[in-house]
């Protein structure tokens, strides 16, 4: 767009009295799937980026933050993980960060909607590049708790869930079974991560707790983690961890993820331990004892 | 507004491609002072809520996260803090916080604009409601810059810079004049907190770094810690930790402050170290080995 007097806006309502935009350079691609609709666009600060059902999913300027968050906490906590199980992700982003340690040895991607990931080898070679060339890498294009259920047990060290939030089709990631079922191919030394949603607005809370309340329902240890990535709402968002036997502050293997040579933009080994230090507000939400969401008036009760 | 067909936004241009706006529920007050512009509205997920020349301040719902993470460092790093020097702040959330500390003696809080506080004290209690209460609390309305040049050395234990971003009134907060002149006024003891901008968008990553390393001219301890709210761009933000001789981390004294008893929102024992765990991409920003702003394209040098 070169006319002055026009701009074309991606607009996210984080919440009922809240709007996120973006100004978009160029709108690339728009179309609706048996599960979906997938939009990419354009824009000057963010790179290119793309929308499921309008929800922001991955920008060129921050997918670092999440991608990096997601595998590398795992990796360095048992650095022996060799198979993987990613659900979702069918931007590739994770497979991409999970396939730069060369000691693993299988990773298996099951995203419900061939096109994203088509899309993505298109428009977003940034995150979804290497899928064609890297043969540790098979994909399964199917339902995600389905994929789970028909395989034998302790197929997998790792599990990572990349989805979206838990409306529409990655609603049944979220559930009790899927739980159950991944404790189930998870080894003894398994560890599940999966999108842990955000403490700040309404709906996202309630998400946090119920998915939360779910996973220790099913996993002896469950640790939640942080990091910020300015396009999703509030920017404050949580990944959780979920494992049969290995903590991961208590188990931190620094020096064996160091000997790996990553460079990372995000992910390094202070904010390793430093993400699982969460906000009092937030660790309230999830234990249960405070309101359904962040009181307005934090301080009405204590302040002199 | 009950009438479905209207709305009414306020807008930050959070940079020139990003838009952030809020429901305003109801516009309050807007006034021009001879220093900026004070508009005050109601919300209904931030509550009420004020900016100074547009720039978001304070809401209600997340001012505690800035307001524990600027006072709480370091009161946890020096519990023997009496004197106290407040420097902007108007809006009363800092010296709110830092007054909850009994062993507090003076609190000298130097505002340029004298309306602030008084809008404040009129339209958010929350933050300013003690203000009138409070005997310990010295109000100056005049420049900081100039307050501090005419104290003795050695006047206070503990300086919190409560500033807007580097334009307009706040601007001389931002000089190395101002970081020396803290310096000579703070005792051997002495801390400095300081409004640190953000490591997201390209102005505040040119001011931030540029505010860094005056401040590293002038200190000899000089640390980065980082805290969320939603309702600043990107929603990641710093403070800036300087002092003549104590660390926040190694110095952290954990059971001296959690003998207070004080109950925060937002900081703990945990968040207090954790939070000086900062991402590559900040401590590149931060030492200057990296281009000015995030790349686009992070990972194009070294994905294999």
């Amino acid at each position: 767009m070169e006319n002055p007097l026009v701009d074309i806006l991606y607009t996210q309502n984080w919440d009922s009295s809240t709007k996120f935009s973006i100004k978009v350079t160029k709108p690339l691609h728009s179309e609706v799937t048996p599960y979906q609709r997938i939009d990419f666009f354009d824009s000057e600060t963010y790179g290119r980026f793309f929308t499921l059902d309008g929800l922001m999913m991955v920008t060129q300027k921050d997918e670092f933050a999440y991608h990096d968050m997601i595998t590398h906490v795992p990796m360095a906590t048992n650095p022996d993980i060799k198979r993987v199980l990613i659900i979702g992700g069918g931007d590739g982003g994770t497979s991409r960060e999970i396939c730069r340690y060369k000691h693993i040895e299988s990773v298996d991607l099951v995203e419900i909607d061939e096109r994203v990931m088509q899309l993505c080898q298109e428009y977003l070679p940034q995150t979804a590049g290497h899928i064609a060339k890297e043969p540790r890498l098979h994909l399964h294009f199917e339902d995600g708790l389905n994929y789970v259920k028909n395989k034998p047990d302790a197929s997998f060290d790792l599990i990572l869930v990349d989805s979206t939030d838990p409306i529409g089709s990655g609603e049944g990631l979220f559930t009790t079974e899927f739980y159950r079922q991944c404790f189930r191919v998870l080894s003894d030394d398994g560890i599940l991560i999966n999108q842990h949603e955000s403490p700040y607005y309404q709906f996202h809370v309630k998400e946090m707790r119920k998915a939360h309340r779910k996973i220790k329902d099913v996993f002896p240890i469950v640790r939640v983690y942080q990091y910020n990535i300015a396009t999703y709402p509030s920017g404050h968002w949580l990944f959780g961890f979920a494992s049969k036997k290995y903590d991961p502050v208590r188990d931190h293997q620094v020096e064996r993820w160091e000997a790996f040579g990553l460079k990372t933009m995000y992910y390094n080994s202070q904010i390793h331990e430093g993400a699982f230090a969460l906000p009092t507000f937030v660790n309230e939400m999830l234990a249960g004892t405070d309101p359904n969401t962040l009181p307005i008036f934090p301080h009405k009760d204590y302040v002199e």
